[in-house]
């Protein structure tokens, strides 16, 4: 079959060089997951774990981005980006989807955004693990329990208030929706970024819950250090809810995030701290390059969840499923990569959870650019 | 992260000239969209025009389209395409789904396909807005308002007969569907062009009312003027109906569209006429360059409901949404462009429908294509 | 419009050759389609054959193919695909859709896949038509009728314990789907090929029929000829059903499959052999080459149904659909094709099955890949 074959280190330009591009890369990363979390022994209904999950499946993901670029005569720049991708997780695997489109217009430091943007929040250096593949821990970022603040979801409908239904409150670019529909503008200027973002929920009425959320980040580098500080407000209706116990809960106190990290070659480290309604936490990470093509990583994250909205073990928040909710206590996790070449890396990750129980998770594999 | 980078003006061609071909190409646009029409007001249920949705939204498009060809040893073409596309349109936003194929066969004049068809009506010139990057007025068309015939969908299950579930009433390639799934032919020689098309439907049976489209166009161009013709028959299931009125109602009389047009360099006009079962109705367009990248392009649509079918209000077509039916009385469009260059446009309209109330819409924004 | 055009034979390389690739191809496939077990002839009720559907209908596929590549510095390769495919089949198309990925690791003759597998059965040599561009029978292979097994799907929550929901019984690379989400090995050294695929179903528990599949194949290549076979074990829950009989019926029996044929150049022949727990199965192939660029092939296939499983009229497979299941009697077809230059092949094909009545179809058309 005759195929084509795109080298995609080398620019293509014959004759008249083009105003308008197409680009095409992605990634594809594959590998084992061993979940305790997961359990696919029935035993005629005795084993109250059972999910009809096995402990180890695949975990892959084959993500395909399409990238459309122009300039204007003025030197303004539009630009254009989907993405189609497959996942396999917990032994369930999909065909691929697009996500939603992110346009923008870039103008020296200066890029607007709009449709499926990136979030303020979600910009923040040191919110996600630092170079790792996953920007979490192991193949496929093991729900990223590294990160110091979660989303919550406050459903009024439902008699616990908080549902595990979005597991990031912040707006964030996704892969596999159409995402927060919003706007943003990003200016970098010397060592200095700030990046405002705003998204409007039309659902605004009676019985729903929709969010309007407006979100800055600042970020400032200097030599091999940079702090960074992200705050994002959240207007809901309604405004206030009581929960289970009476207690009255503003939503609209948003949620905030710091870091402070360095990389100094051979060896990095950052602390992040971040705030939400119902919980503080705080993550403390550090790497190191071993040899010539080996990194290793290392974090420990410890969130202390606000006791009012607690389960009864005075463990869990009400309502959230236990892979991506906050849980008190203390998490740690170690990821190692090691460089193969021609854009290939192995990957071997192990976290473990706060909860009490069910709570190692193991990934080993292999991620390949393209 | 490596990336292929096109340059979608070369033509790459190395070595032994390929005889088979993929092509990318496509366009984004984005913009803001104020329409009357929308209210995200709930006030305490006091506003009867509250539909959960802003005045203001985004309206963007991202559209990647697939084009294969080949060509045989004696000189016949063959080719498919189809497209991956992403929209927000009222606030609300979606990944990108691909549409149906269309399959062509062309030999010298003459060019045969099947599929997703372009349709005999769909394809006459002077039926959308003349050089307007939407094919209609602003960003995204604004529902092609400006089109003198529109589609009529009869479902003898409602309790009206007529739905708005199918806006446009005739055979055209569809960007988010399979589309008609039918065949066509298209010839041209000299200036002449004709064009027959005809789709089947298979879901013919009791309680069913799919329709067998049979289309034609002719158009014929000399100078920097054309004159062209369309007509579709439908072939219903049953033939004929009563309406509420106790009037019978044939479907079989299809749908014309008659236009000419002229193009003088800086100045540009078209007057088309369109007529079916419950409408006749005019527009007239014309359009003028200004200065070196600026057009400007206005057109006034004067539409005749059939009284029998009016609502309470003797207004509306009794079934059809505000925003896709044909309503009695004028209306009109002004279109704004600037060629930004590199394949960018900045586009500006604004367009007001026959309805007495919220019936302005305006937008502004950016397309550009790759 | 501007259009990216890539050469499909090219070798685009130009400065330091690329490590990772995307790859772009496929093909195209169209024409009609006359199936005499539709009818869409209601006939006031009268008609026991209607199902709504037309005798004669468009078939036709369009395949996206994308195949993304790298090579690590120790000479490891690692791949992945998938395809984005729209379909039209008895009047019904539909808009392209993406199926699941299959990830490859690849080290001198050793393949590894992971997720959407080929399967160790569905690659056996011989086990479909030989060189047709539908691997089967006409434009769209007509249901594959010439296979000597077909898949089985037993549901003990239906009161005949066989339904259609799943043509092929084994694993198999899905291009419509996410596929078995398995695991497999190859080996290739001189003639000989090893093929192990092993897929394991996580929906194991109540109530639940999941399979898991492990499947072996083994071919050997020597001058012209070929010898292969391939056998799957199947792992249910239960193991063991009874069917409406009372007869017990042991489902990991498995399957397997025996094959061997030759080509001599201008002529072709194939002898295959299948076995499953319901049918016993033989095919006899045989294709020769007609001037310089036709091909006539024709099959013939003998089946034997266990009697205990068959209805009233001891014809059919309980449950089974009489496209997809195993009749007993014999079935042949014949397939003509002409190479029209340029990877376009003009395609025909007649098939009859072993039912007694509605048992013709005809497929006339062009195919072209890219």
């Amino acid at each position: 079959m005759k195929k084509v074959l795109f080298a995609t280190t080398a620019l293509i330009a014959l004759g008249s060089m083009a105003a308008a591009d197409v680009r095409l890369s992605g990634y594809g990363r594959f590998g084992l997951d061993f979940n305790q979390a997961n359990d696919s022994d029935y035993n005629n209904g005795n084993n109250p774990n059972y999910n009809g999950v096995s402990e180890t499946n695949i975990t892959s993901r084959l993500r395909l981005q399409v990238d459309m670029s122009t300039e204007t005569d003025g030197g303004v720049g539009f630009n254009a980006r989907f993405r189609a991708q497959a996942e396999s997780r917990d032994g369930s695997a999909g065909g691929a989807v697009f996500n939603g489109a992110r346009f923008g217009v870039t103008y020296g430091g200066l890029i607007v955004n709009v449709g499926n943007i990136i979030g303020a929040v979600e910009n923040a250096p040191g919110l996600y693990t630092t170079g790792t593949r996953s920007a979490g821990t192991g193949i496929d970022g093991m729900d990223f329990m590294s990160l110091p603040i979660k989303g919550i979801n406050v459903d009024p409908t439902s008699s616990n208030f908080l549902t595990p239904g979005t597991t990031f409150g912040w707006d964030a670019y996704s892969s596999t929706s159409a995402g927060a529909n919003g706007v943003e503008a990003l200016y970098t200027v010397g060592g200095f970024t700030g990046h405002v973002s705003f998204s409007q929920d039309n659902d605004y009425g009676p019985g729903v819950t929709g969010e309007d959320r407006l979100a800055i980040m600042l970020t400032y580098s200097f030599g091999d250090y940079y702090v960074t500080g992200a705050y994002q407000s959240v207007d809901n209706n309604p405004l206030v809810y009581t929960d289970v116990n009476g207690r009255a809960y503003d939503q609209e106190d948003g949620m905030y995030f710091l870091a402070a990290g360095a990389d100094w070659g051979q060896f990095g480290a950052k602390l992040a701290y971040g705030s939400n309604d119902v919980a503080d936490s705080w993550t403390l990470e550090g790497n190191m390059d071993i040899g010539a093509a080996s990194n290793l990583l290392a974090w420990v994250n410890s969130t202390d969840v606000d006791g009012a909205l607690l389960d009864a073990n005075n463990e869990s928040i009400v309502g959230f499923a236990n892979a991506v909710g906050q849980v008190d206590g203390t998490a740690f996790g170690i990821n190692y990569q090691y460089d193969l070449g021609g854009g290939s890396t192995f990957v071997a990750g192990y976290a473990q959870s706060a909860a009490d129980s069910n709570n190692s998770q193991f990934q080993a594999g292999v991620y390949f650019s393209f």
